[in-house]
């Protein structure tokens, strides 16, 4: 039995693939099927179940397109947010994947249809050796319960907890916790930065074994999260078992200066190189998304519909990219800046460029500039800059306009260390602020130095 | 400006891509188009221009695939026979690539629509730097003058003379020679084993230069080369620009030894493993192709529509037997032996195995043993083993009967080294011989031990 | 915290990688370093610390290399066998790595100095989050207990007894258990195929769990397992923290015929086929040893002086097979055969071939054929063909003159498979046997078909 | 018989693999060995003969560690600047690749010792198939004439003329030319972007033939190029065959925020971040040198014993850096920023940022700023920004209180693009500087925007 997980960068996702000699399931895939398959092949098994925890709002699946590919039969469950799949589970139905005996379990919460799988090494198996908990439980923290209904997220909150003790807590202690997310990840909020955990330590550790129902509802069902415009898009196409992918590697085609960009009033520029570079020039309208940030703030931005042209910092870059914007189903990227920026400031295009700010520098101006922070609402509220303005940086472009800033006058713009800052920054040079600087190192720099919050 | 080759294995098959800034033209890409879309992005350039020489006999092109996934037209002659094209061209058109200058050639003789293209460094030129020659010249060799119809194989020789001559000849002594294949293709006879060559060059050595017309057209005319059937289709296929790739790395699977090749008559199990491995055992009725030889044997075995299984020696030899077969037009590989023939017999299924003979022993048995060579007729009539029965290995299966070959005596197959003997070998044993035996070394080492041949 | 497996292949051997931050452990490297630094370079971490548990027999350690390369230091236990170390730790000592505490146990048994390293996520952490058991705690299994003196083997047993329960087995069930090998290893006999296991697991599985000490002792003390004869040098070169490796991928270098194996007596010739490939014909007086059982018989062929030439399927095997027996110490690696087997076949040179047979063949000659069955004694008990010879393939050129075997009359050699008798097959063939074939599918084809066994 | 290109990146270094069966040639190799080991084995050869063209200045040579890990024969010529070698030739002297002839010219002139080996495909070729031309004649170009003495740089360029007419002139119109570098090296002036050349292409476009001899003698001689201060080592180094790499990919380690650069006042930091990202923000005193221009400009800022830190915009820029560096004799890289300028500037560390200033603001103020431009002398002669200040970036550090600036006033460097501007303000605000800006795209922006210059 052979047990392997496999990343999808950008949003801290795992898929999982567990074999057991000539059979083995994936455990929510992504849409971007060839290294599943190709897993597969390396561990000389083959993909014979495809099995889903729920519908996830935060990325296209690729169920049936990894069906497709692989022949393998799709295994979820019977509530109706499942649209489709050649098995549909009720709680506590079982199958085998070899000599594997897998138990699903019904878990709602997180999403009303959210199911758990328990594996066993056998049948005789008093324990489980692992449950595939999708964004129920994850290491130190649970999937956020805000999504179905944002007024519900604490009646949601009660219900994962009830799912976790009635369903998960007694399969054993030993069981190892295999979730659909890592840190970083949009569909929870206080990840550990752990690689492996089991029942017994998320016992030790995690807020939904450590406080009361009560306690635990109240706190994760009070957090406020962002919440993508995207998702609604992702629990639609996820609905029939997501989408294949649109673009291969090389369908993006290198765009050169004259033809970059020209078509139209809604296309969108991403420049997903980091804040300093951005800061030292950059293509005027463009958005400031770095790399990493891409499936993330790329849905903020722009949605399935808005044709982008990337600028990246080098032509490796392209491919990730795209598989970036392809997670979250932006799939109308018509092309990259051939050479990057080099070659547009190079050609004597037009080039913007903003300023930059360090935190000594900004804390001895006393309090003559504008500040804006760009973090979430609970990151703001734990200790931001006295002074400074907040927005979070998703809802910026559509409230800029009732926020207490004059355009005329400078804005430092900054969040955990200017990567959203950096964005930040774009949104207020596009409506047309004068003088903007990214706060070099964000807040993270400013405490180190322990200079005041409030 | 920039020169890449981009070989294809297995069918010494030549792309070239040819760059010079933001534009680059493909000459002649097969339909395994994305290691032209990946080096382009390597060389940081974007494939604007595909060109064809011609309808090519011996592989799937991917003229029309490539377009459609990169946005680049096909440039081709105006003859009907190329039956597609966003540019045809006649002799004496020029366009350009970059700053570069491009000139058309007819070149009939290998194909009535051949086409050759000649580079020019920039309209002043009074030589061309390189001529794409397709399978009109190559090093050290023409382009065979069967095709189109065997009878007038010299007289389409003739035509190879003259378009050599008339057209290419006086383009410059240094111009580069960048053909459509290499040593080991079925489209010539006698390629030479040369990384580089110019026309000056090609005048030293190659005999359409260095034989009159007559005696050129009479050699070259006058070569037995056989004509894999699959040629047919190809020409057929190839004519609307061929086609995409149908199956993808993975989308093959490993099938394991229950399921494996189970089901019906007219499946076909390619074993590519060495000939001294199918010896020593190999399935029943299964054919011996070794992995370089598929995208030529495999087109006299089999046909577009025949259900292929594989027996590969890692699984790593998947992906490359599958992109082999596809060459040749076969897509329809089901499935490949999960563990190999390994898996097969340590679960103690019917295992046939066959002999190997050394020269040597061969030699002592004084013409006891029938022996059958399975070489191309140019080849046995240029020295055989004395009393050895000919049969090329494509004619095999239908010819059999013919020979004057007895079934229950051994029997020992030979050829150049002993990769078509095992070929040979499979086949007889299909056809119910009973001893037979594979010359290790064939005719190679049976001449480096300086026995008698006739 | 990131953890992360380095597998050698071959020797089934483990080493770990925990990193929290900026610092990183590693645990057990072998002499082949490279890896382990690139894998910290891609964790983003630095190897700071080098942890060893024991002084393996089975590899030729890296840590005195890795120190080097890395400027990390040397952590191991105060016991005299590790006769090096920065940090040598009493048992209860502690040191960190980042803000992970590792405490240290002295678990002697395996060997007299054997350490395992438990690691706790923080100083208040009431139980260990993962154990690293070096060959002291195996996935269902634990170390051999015969390697300090054989004699002595139930009483080390009841010692590993003793550790695992005083020190291991409180220390959380839900510990991560680390071993320093998986199923395959000659450090013990019969590992789970797991992927992950922890304290609590073993507690239901393993034998030193449900078993009494006394029991336990008993049948892993009774244990019957070779001994090869690289394990002293391995003790002797591991006193010292290892050796760096002495050849580079590309230092061996490929020899033509003519060249080949020509220098003296004592050379060996190590072919790494496939057996079947191997019965289809081999150079004479060469050792068949398939490429994964290179670090394991290499060391009962060869030893550290011994000069080897290689005979290789592909070019590609080259490195993996001087890496394989770099890992045995075996650095006197002369030279690999251009182009195989084939270039050698091809050139006419002298060709040994040997026989292979079926089981059903075999059960259907009635006992008339000579059978060696060349496993380890306790697989050859626990069933084997009615009147099999046994000896262990390792000590088959030493004892083949004491056997009951008449070389003038047909063997028939069988092991598990068919790997261990293809090395069989070719000593005796060094021995001047006639007429030596190897079963297909060996025991496993044999039971497969439900034939008798004794 | 097959050639590969095996290029350098950096350096524009073109190392030439020769192979005719079983032996190969390698000409001109770097320090960096495994690369044309790697290469030999894919093409199933063996380097057996290490050919010289001369005593390289520009990078460090890998002659004798080539010959130490391949067992190959050193061949070079016999004058007194080749220190070692196996085979001291003779003009006229020949040797055997395979079936292929050598034949060994004396053409000195770039050096005294320069040597060319022109390549024929068999003992009666008229003609040479191939010259291996070293630095003696390039695409378009020849070798600079002042490397041995500035003063007779005039003398020499007639040598280098005499050598090509009367040695390699001569060889056949067809003949291939194989230099030792491309487009790019500091060896030459003014390559052509060509991929592929024949001495009758040169003799159509390259000055050294359409030129007198007193013409190009003159033109060459007169060039005045910068010789960076690591020439004389690499001489020095080179007269023995060089050195092996010091440093492995791996050695060189990650430091983390608080260890970096703390160890003395010679130390130096080399940012190889793009200029953009530089003036967004770097550490203070650091010396802003672009990842590919480490090779040329990392040899006029540091020497042999420079102890150097590095910040790179990526972790997998490390290797390619440490190489880059490598290659010109620097072999004191100490560690390079763990997380790059982004876990600085995170860290609250002091911050340095520079200015950037588009050419359609420089050109509206009028002449108010100070301009330096850095370019080459040529390059500032043929067209400068009217009232610039000249200074070769090479020579700025040194030259610096002897230019027409003023510290406290603002400062516009530029250059071509703006690379060598990135490090001429670094060096500016290494010297106390206040204001210091890099005109984005340089000359090439300027003048694609048409604004004067003079």
């Amino acid at each position: 039995m052979k047990l392997r997980r496999i990343e999808t960068p950008g949003i801290a996702h795992y898929a999982w693939l567990l074999a057991d000699g000539e059979q083995a399931m994936l455990v929510d895939p992504s849409r971007h099927v060839q290294k599943y398959l190709d897993t597969a092949r390396e561990m000389a098994t083959r993909i014979t179940h495809i099995v889903e925890t729920h519908r996830h709002e935060d990325f296209v699946m690729g169920a049936a397109w990894l069906a497709r590919r692989s022949g393998a039969r799709i295994y979820n469950g019977n509530h109706e947010t499942f649209g489709h799949g050649d098995c549909r589970l009720e709680d506590g139905d079982t199958f085998y994947v070899g000599n594997l005996l897998i138990r699903a379990f019904h878990t709602p919460g997180h999403t009303p249809e959210s199911m758990c799988y328990a594996v066993y090494k056998d049948d005789d198996a008093e324990v489980a050796w692992a449950i595939f908990t999708g964004d129920t439980l994850f290491f130190g923290d649970t999937g956020r319960s805000d999504l179905p209904d944002e007024d519900s997220a604490v009646e949601n909150a009660g219900c994962i907890y009830d799912a976790v003790h009635n369903k998960l807590a007694g399969l054993g202690d030993t069981a190892l916790v295999l979730p659909a997310h890592g840190p970083g990840s949009v569909c929870g909020s206080g990840m550990a930065e752990r690689s492996w955990s089991t029942i017994g330590d998320e016992k030790t550790y995690n807020d939904v074994f450590t406080l009361s129902r009560e306690a635990f509802a109240q706190k994760k069902g009070g957090e406020r999260l962002p919440r993508p415009p995207y998702f609604r898009h992702m629990e639609k196409v996820n609905l029939q078992g997501g989408l294949p992918p649109k673009l291969r590697d090389g369908d993006v085609g290198l765009v050169n200066v004259a033809d970059f960009a020209q078509g139209g009033e809604n296309q969108h520029v991403y420049d997903t190189r980091l804040p300093e570079a951005f800061a030292g020039g950059h293509i005027p309208d463009s958005y400031s998304i770095w790399l990493g940030g891409l499936p993330v703030f790329g849905g903020w931005v722009g949605d399935a519909n808005s044709p982008v042209y990337l600028v990246t910092d080098r032509n490796d870059d392209l491919d990730p990219a795209v598989r970036h914007l392809s997670n979250i189903g932006q799939d109308n990227v018509r092309g990259a800046l051939a050479g990057g920026f080099e070659s547009w400031r190079d050609a004597g295009r037009d080039v913007e460029h903003s300023g930059v700010i360090t935190p000594g520098v900004l804390h001895n101006m006393d309090n003559k500039l504008q500040v804006l922070d760009v973090r979430e609402i609970d990151e703001f509220d734990s200790g931001h800059i006295p002074g400074a303005v907040h927005c979070y940086v998703g809802y910026l472009a559509d409230k800029l306009s009732e926020l207490p800033l004059d355009k005329a006058k400078p804005v430092v713009v900054t969040c955990g260390v200017g990567h959203r800052a950096g964005l930040g920054v774009s949104i207020l040079l596009r409506a047309g602020f004068q003088d903007v600087s990214n706060l070099l190192g964000g807040m993270k720099a400013w405490q180190a130095l322990d200079l005041p919050v409030e």
